[in-house]
């Protein structure tokens, strides 16, 4: 392959530097053997003149208008889109994804960079907010007084390793921070640096055709690299997608800084399905396909992959365990993204395993460089009494079964599940009614709620919450897909008694963006 | 006095409770002397049953209409406003604030809880967004997707010594986590309990009127009973205004916890004034009449308090050093909020006075019970080396001017500024123009900007900002003044393919509640 480009240098601010002498290798995900190409650790001084010179493009950058930026994003989309096959075969080579998905993610990444170039065309994420002076306002006249909001500074983003294209270098929080104005220092999963480095070039193209600062945008590569970057002085939030563990060290870290900064970590999370009585006696078979297409789909490795399937004892819900047994032992292995997901999904298996009071339904004995489908049933009291091990993600083709033994005790269990990304019920209308209840608690414990669907298959829209409460995500209040994204990386500004030309654009009298306003307290379109 | 309703137990959820022995008193601010009445220091066990009742009538009261809470809110507002002249007698002898100043934070109390009803009522603060199913489309299915922000969960919250019912038991922070629907458990301030009693049996009656559950609202007395509050499991966030070393502890507890949760903390911010040129030519008087009128307000103890003064070294900014000298000096001594407030306040000016670098230009020696306003000049070295003592707050009525040499030594200075809450410019036309690179600093800087304007006297309404970046608050992302302040306690949940009667009223077809959502990415008032 042609594929001469490749320096493995860093990306440091429009320069691509190799300062350091030690490098890290590209494997092949199917074969394991590392590929022929060898990226440069980052040292601290390029992770700092990549910081420093973000924190410097920071105030231009934001500064630019909504229309400017929805043009870059725009651009790196086409970027991305214009990549060829020899591109989507390398992203196979090193994920072990098929071409298809590989294709669309791709579709997926570049029509979220043009979502979010339409959120900024529609200006509402500015939140624009206008209180005018009442200079006879009795016993005190009110000043002008006027809010918008602004990006929070240079964001450090981490690529994900499942998404190598949607959640890595020009993913959702690389698009929701360029989108929000804030430069972006991005740290390039080790899983999927050739990806990463095509994606970069194809940003830094997209840069200099929309005339924007080469500063705007870094890329590192290396191991244990991540840590100076979040403790830089100048990063002032974070965006990561992975395990709980980093996640966790994430924060600690942030929070440990001088200046603690926000991190939104998207981590952990079970998704569990409930199958409710009636539903199970009308379609368990149907039900038993599609929970299996769903959790084998893309080798469970989603962050929506069910992990747990939860019903009420009884004729039903045996025949659907039957008939998921049966499927889920006729589903053929699957490469992984790389060996340490291999290794972390069989010592997940491992403990699942060994413990006493879970049971292996499906699967066959994990062998070779594959990862085998596997069933499991656990005794409800590990979800009653809040056991750890039930609780934490498996990453893989893998779902654990439980059984409980009445309604009541299903509303006790579904009390004890952590924070998760979704909660789905499988429901006929007359389960809806009978068990009303469970939906104020699903609703607590997760940033998505889904009846009769599957959480595998997360749209990119202005509706959708990829978040939830811990240990799904290290914020509750944010998501990581969809357009309300760009929130994580904004902040609210006021501005009292300013004169109209000094005004950002959002909030000038003649509303030049033409967006709406919070003017006296109602929306709207107006002129002042 | 006739007030014999007071019992000093803690409010639980409807009860009032004393299981323990061990009591607090409060003082008068004047005297130092302690008042006739207890207060029973909250148990371990009275505060979980304050939060496990909260968390058990949370899925209710979130769910409440938008309407039923704006009743509430109002139902407070009227109940706060019916008190009478013995309880602003109360609250001026608790902490020595005048008789004016109770009736006008009375009236911001009030008229702020009736700003959340219109919030309420307006319903944008659901940030509801549909996205229709498309079953026909092309490769995939679009499944419906609807999005509507609901409360976090049981919110703690700490009252704030120098707004006893601004942002104390019925103030900010209370009042927008109820909007939010989420209950809240108040830890009234050691300093002002007599008027958190009188203020939480208003909340009492106006819950009693409006039907809601008694359970949302408790409130704790004693000393070191916010660990085990912020610690409670079912604690979801934190609202708090104190000291820097207040506010990081909160914030260290919440971190450490096994589901960390959010701290709003609004802390230390020193809120520079820039003096430029033309302005200190043209009316050098005006601004040190101004400018001590600022600083000795309410005593400083306020977080928008005027800490730092900086002009370039030229006469019009000797002139003002002197004539705002002379102010100071002639300003008269006034009686802090209690008796630890006073002896910050020592200890702060004696760290001053006790620096190499600072000078002391007016104010008497401090005596007696009251605090003397004081004005220091620090060298313009303690900036630039980032000195913390310069930039820690001291909380009281005084200010320190810094003397640059030049424009570019301001700009160097200012960016050695830590995070405010607000930064102000004093400045002619033309000063603005010679000095306009120095407003996207300031706005990186703070959460209010300010043009020939004093930071004293915070706005409540849509567009204020009381927040910033770090120090002067945990998290800039948030304000804790204004309309805004509710997003703070809010989380996005996403419905997917739900039937329209489980959606709840914000996200269904027929629009029940008439407000503006985000449909197919337009925003639109219209029915589905």
């Amino acid at each position: 392959m042609n594929i001469l480009k490749i320096t493995g240098q860093n990306f440091i601010a429009g320069q691509r530097l190799n300062s350091g002498k030690q490098v890290v290798y590209s494997y092949d995900a199917s074969t394991g053997e590392a590929l022929d190409y060898s990226f440069y650790q980052a040292t601290t001084a390029e992770i700092d003149q990549a910081v420093q010179a973000a924190y410097v493009a920071y105030p231009q950058f934001r500064a630019t208008l909504p229309e400017q930026r929805a043009l870059l994003l725009e651009s790196i989309a086409n970027e991305i889109d214009a990549l060829d096959e020899q591109f989507i075969a390398i992203v196979c080579q090193e994920t072990a994804l098929p071409k298809a998905r590989i294709l669309g993610e791709r579709g997926r990444t570049t029509g979220q960079l043009r979502l979010f170039a339409q959120v900024l065309r529609r200006g509402d994420y500015l939140a624009a907010r206008i209180d005018p002076a009442l200079p006879d306002r009795q016993p005190m006249a009110r000043q002008d007084l006027r809010q918008y909001k602004i990006g929070i500074g240079p964001v450090a983003v981490f690529g994900a390793s499942n998404f190598p294209l949607a959640f890595s270098t020009a993913g959702g929080d690389t698009t929701a921070a360029l989108a929000a104005g804030c430069p972006v220092v991005v740290k390039a999963h080790s899983g999927h640096m050739l990806t990463a480095e095509y994606i970069a070039n194809a940003i830094s193209t997209a840069l200099k055709k929309c005339q924007m600062p080469a500063a705007i945008f870094s890329m590192i590569y290396g191991q244990g690299v991540g840590e100076a970057l979040v403790k830089h002085p100048f990063i002032k939030a974070v965006g990561f997608t992975g395990s709980l563990k980093g996640g966790n060290a994430l924060c600690a870290m942030a929070a440990a800084r001088a200046e603690p900064i926000p991190v939104f970590a998207e981590m952990s999370s079970i998704n569990p399905m409930i199958l409710l009585p009636k539903a199970l006696e009308n379609r368990a078979a149907q039900i038993a396909t599609d929970m299996c297409a769903s959790v084998v789909m893309g080798c469970g490795q989603f962050c929506t992959n069910p992990g747990l399937i939860i019903g009420i004892k009884s004729a039903a819900f045996s025949q659907f365990i039957n008939l998921l047994s049966d499927q889920m032992a006729q589903q053929p292995a699957q490469t992984m993204l790389n060996r340490g997901t291999l290794k972390s999904y069989q010592h997940g298996l491992d403990a699942l395993l060994a413990h006493a009071e879970i049971s292996h339904l499906a699967g066959q004995t994990q062998q070779g460089n594959q990862a085998y489908p596997q069933l499991f049933k656990a005794d409800v009291n590990m979800l009653l009494e809040q056991d750890a091990l039930l609780q934490e993600e498996v990453f893989g083709p893998t779902t654990i079964i439980i059984e409980v033994e009445s309604a009541a005790q299903l509303q006790h269990a579904l009390n004890n599940l952590r924070g998760q990304l979704t909660a789905s019920l499988i429901a006929e209308a007359q389960d809806l009614t009978e068990f009303a209840n469970l939906l104020p608690i699903l609703e607590e414990k997760s940033g998505r709620l889904l009846i009769n669907a599957y959480p595998t298959g997360v749209e990119v829209c202005d509706a959708m919450v990829h978040g939830g409460p811990y240990p799904a995500t290290s914020d509750a209040r944010g998501t990581s897909v969809g357009s309300l994204a760009i929130d994580r990386f904004l902040r609210p500004v006021c501005y009292q008694n300013y004169p109209d030309q000094l005004l950002p654009p959002a909030l000038q009298n003649a509303n030049p963006l033409g967006i709406q306003r919070l003017i006296n307290g109602v929306l709207s379109t107006a002129k002042l």
